[in-house]
Order: C-alpha cells, then sequence, then structure tokens
C-alpha cells in the first residue's frame, strides 16, 4: 500500500482508515507512513518500532509537535511513551498539538483515568443448598448501588469546565451454573478533572468504595490547559471557536510531564469517539489541513 | 487400575475416588468398574458408553434399581439418560434407590433446577464521556436488587417441606476498559419445590424478572416424594432415622418420569457436596452397605 501525500486530504484519510491497524498490528500502517514521509526532501524521518517521526531543520525560533495516534485503542500501547523513553530529543518543542477528534476547536488539558477493580467475596455452597453460602454476586448489588447514585463532578479548572465520570466498564463472576459464588468483580473506570493528582484519584476511590475491597489497576493523570502559554495564544487566535475543555484522555498529558504546553485540535466529534458510528466529517479535514498550514506558515 | 470388590467397602471408596472421574472423561473408571462386576458368576453386565448396568436374573417377584454417577458434575452429561432412551429394559423395576449422599437418611423426592438469563441494555460510549452512553451493568444493579431482596417458598409437598432458592450463578459484562457497555447477563438458578411444573417454574421466573429480558436456558423437573409407594415402604422401614426432603436435583425425577419410585439414600452429607471439603464419613459407608444388604436379602 502506497500513501499519494499529493492527494486530496480526505482521500488521504480514507486511505489511512483503509488500512488496519489495531494495537499492536500497526506495523504495515507505520512502513507506509515512513515510506511516503521519506520522500520529502525537507523532512528527516526516524522510527521507534511503530512509532514515526518526520521533523524540519529550518533553523526556526520555534519547534511545534504535531502528533496523533494511528492505533486505534488508546492508552494501552502507546509509541509515544516508548519514544519519550529511547528519543526524548525527538519531541522536544515549544508546544504540541495533539490531533484529536474535537469538531475542530481548541481543547484544552485533559482528564485523568484510573481503573480499579471492586471485589466482593462470598462463600461457595451448591446452589440447591444455597443459604449454606453467601452469594458474591448479589453483594456486588453494594456496588453497583453506589455507581447508580452517583453524582459527579463537574470542576472549573483555569476557566474549562470539566466533565468527571465513575462507571462500571466490566463484571465477572461465577463459578459453575450451580455453586453459589464466592467472588465478583466490578471493574471501574474514573475519569478525573485535572485538578486533581493520580495520588488524590486513587484516594479518592477508596473513599466512595470504602467497605470493598479496591485495587488500582492503572491510572494515567490529566493535564490542566495551559491556554495561558504564549506558545498556545497564536494557535488560539488562529483557530475559530471557543476553547473548550478536553474529557478524554489524550496524549496532551505525556507532554505536560515533558514540561511543554499541549492542546488538542482535529476533525470529528469528540462525542462520537469510540461510538460505533464514529465518523470524521470531510470538510473539517479540509478545515483542519487549511488552519493548520496557515498557522505553521505564517 | 483394578477394583478388590472383596476389599472393605471404604477401603473401595477410596480406590473409586482415587479415579480421575470429571464428566466426560470418566472412561478408565467405568471400564475397571465393568472389569471387577463381570467377574461375578451371578450378574449381567451391560455397558452403555461410560454408563455400567449389572443385573442379577434371580426370577424374583420384584426389581429394585441401585443407581449412582461416578463422574463428578450432576445433570450436565447424565448417562441414565441416554441410558433411558437407548436401553430403558435394563432401568425397569419397582423401586430406584439413588445413592446421593444424605447423611444416611432417607431423603424423598427432589426440587427442580432451571437456569435463565436476565439481561439489561444499554448505549455504548466512551467512558471519558459516560453521559452520552446508557450503562448496561449500572442497570443490572436492579436484577441484584430483586435477588438481593428474595424470600424463598419452603412449601410442604406429601409430608416433607422443601426449600426453594433464586441465586445468582454467573454475571458477565463488559466491552473494554474505556466503554460504557451496552450488555449485562445474570446468569440465574431456580431451585423450585415439587409442586411446581418447569412451565409454572419458567413462568414464576418471567414474573419475578417482569420488566428484563429473560431466556430460559435449561431446567430439569422436581419429582414428589413418592414415600408412601408400597415398594418404598419396606426401605423405609429398613432405615433409621426420619424421612425429609431432598433440595437437590437427583436422578429421582429422571425415575419419577419412567413412572418409577425412587428414593435418595447415600453416606455422606448433602450439605457438603459440592464444597471445598466435601467428604464421607466411613461409618456412614459401613452402615449404608450393612443396610441395603439386610434389606435386598430380607
Amino acid at each position: 500500500m502506497d500513501l499519494d501525500l499529493s492527494s486530496d486530504s480526505a482521500d488521504l484519510t480514507a486511505s489511512l482508515v483503509d488500512v488496519e491497524s489495531v494495537s499492536g498490528g500497526e506495523a504495515d500502517l507505520a512502513a507506509a507512513i515512513e515510506r511516503a514521509l521519506s520522500d520529502l526532501p525537507h523532512l528527516s524521518v526516524h522510527s521507534d518500532g511503530n512509532a514515526v517521526v518526520a521533523r524540519t531543520t529550518l533553523g526556526r525560533p520555534q519547534r511545534v509537535i504535531l502528533a496523533g495516534h494511528i492505533d486505534t485503542v488508546p492508552i494501552e500501547r502507546n509509541g509515544l511513551l516508548r519514544l519519550a523513553r529511547h528519543r526524548p530529543d525527538l519531541l522536544h518543542g515549544d508546544l504540541a498539538v495533539l490531533m484529536e477528534p474535537t469538531g475542530v476547536v481548541i481543547e484544552g488539558g485533559c482528564q485523568g483515568t484510573m481503573r480499579a477493580e471492586v471485589t466482593t467475596r462470598g462463600k461457595r455452597a451448591h446452589s440447591a443448598r444455597s443459604w449454606m453460602g453467601l452469594n458474591a454476586i448479589h453483594a456486588a448489588g453494594g456496588i453497583l448501588d453506589v455507581l447508580r447514585s452517583y453524582q459527579p463532578r463537574q470542576p472549573e479548572v483555569d476557566g474549562l469546565t470539566y466533565h468527571e465520570g465513575l462507571n462500571a466498564v466490566g463484571i465477572g463472576g461465577g463459578v459453575a451454573g450451580n455453586v453459589i459464588p464466592d467472588e465478583c468483580v466490578v471493574t471501574v473506570n474514573y475519569r478525573f478533572a485535572p485538578d486533581r493528582s493520580e495520588a488524590e484519584a486513587a484516594a479518592y476511590v477508596r473513599e466512595v468504595f470504602s467497605g470493598y475491597e479496591v485495587e488500582i489497576t492503572d491510572s494515567a493523570p490529566g493535564a490542566r490547559p495551559g491556554l495561558d502559554h504564549p506558545a498556545a495564544a497564536t494557535l488560539l487566535a488562529a483557530v475559530a471557536g471557543v476553547p473548550r475543555a478536553k474529557f478524554g484522555w489524550t496524549d496532551v498529558a505525556r507532554f505536560a510531564l515533558l514540561g511543554m504546553p499541549a492542546l488538542n485540535y482535529g476533525p470529528g466529534d469528540p462525542m462520537l469517539a469510540h461510538s460505533r458510528d464514529e465518523h470524521v466529517p470531510v470538510a473539517q479535514i479540509a478545515e483542519c489541513e487549511a488552519t493548520l498550514e496557515a498557522w505553521l506558515t505564517r
């Protein structure tokens, strides 16, 4: 598969989407991108696993990083994380723009995410004599009660309003069709605004589920909006629309950890991300291309 | 492995238990039993899959069937069911004694069992924007509410008191760690007293979970005690202790469908069946052997 970089940006997007690129299996797509970029004489191209970096060396006073992921699952496998360890020099710049779906407005910062397993324990028994046991699945009703009555925070951070969430994303329990189960595990996902650290978020989750066994299984910090940074001001001026908070976790947080301001900006409705009818309007692809080109060459 | 039928009944039990016999993998044990019984000149031995039947042909006026299962999982794979289809003549008799753990008293009849999947549906969304979706796992809290507040019936049937149960034996839901799940399935097991037919039990389960999607996935009928049958009276007289209801499903129900009275009688505490510390007191094995031998040769 060869990518034609001279084609219309919507056609090029369609070509990219047509290549299967589930996380861990995006090598073909990464290779195609690297081949296409290597033909351009003003770029030096580096690769690290399936991460591809193309850099200018034009001696300009500021450097902007445009970053996006080419696989289809976020967080779990992240080439940027590996790249930050192997070649942090390739990621150094004054501002990073994460090409996440934002509906072509600036979305500032990102919320953190944390997963925890909340477990109930019981006692096995044959289900014909259920009163001899203690049903751990029934006990998990208490965990679902907490989740059903939960009222998420909507705090304002640096002028943008975030919207938290605490949800069960998995539940599992059961030994056999005739056994009272002795364990039930509810996997919850806490999305937290960037006024909370990972440690504060973990303490909060433990407090919400006090009385239950809670194990934090993974987490990633949020990032404050950072719109007051000088490097962000020029892009804010170039993009139409009112900036808003980014609810999802994005690689903005990784750049924040590297000490760089970062914004989210890209085509596509963020409300549709990861849903069955996710799609990107062709007009927004063209708008993003035009805005970024005008801003970068100003 | 060779079984020594002349050994002490407790030693013989230990030899049987020592042979791995998980359902579907009990061929070695069945073959060993068939070999041992074939050496006895007064028995004609038949086999059907892993089911072994040894019959006398002494021309006596009544025939008693002593039946037990040699595998370690009940109901799911049942050689008796297959045998009833292939060779019903081998199962014909005046009374069947099911060698189930009863603590060496007569346990009459058995409860029926039914499994159903109770499902909630929601709408997928990215968990960072959970308010765009509808969480099916949270909705399953309503199903667990029903189960937690459920009061089981304890009806008296033909003089014996049964004890029903309605329990979750499995729960599953979840798409990915960052997705609001659109389906959650609670597998429930209803154990019902023999005053209810399978059809009545199914209608009851649907009524209890009205408002939810309910699919009956399998069921087996109960059996009334049948202690008033003349053939049962002589064994009742021979066995010490007060007869009681059998809560678990046993093959008594299969014999009831064949029109034969059947009882449960055997060593071992039924309350421990299928639990981690299930065991059989050696003295009860000897007591069962002596009682049955005296009764059969009276």
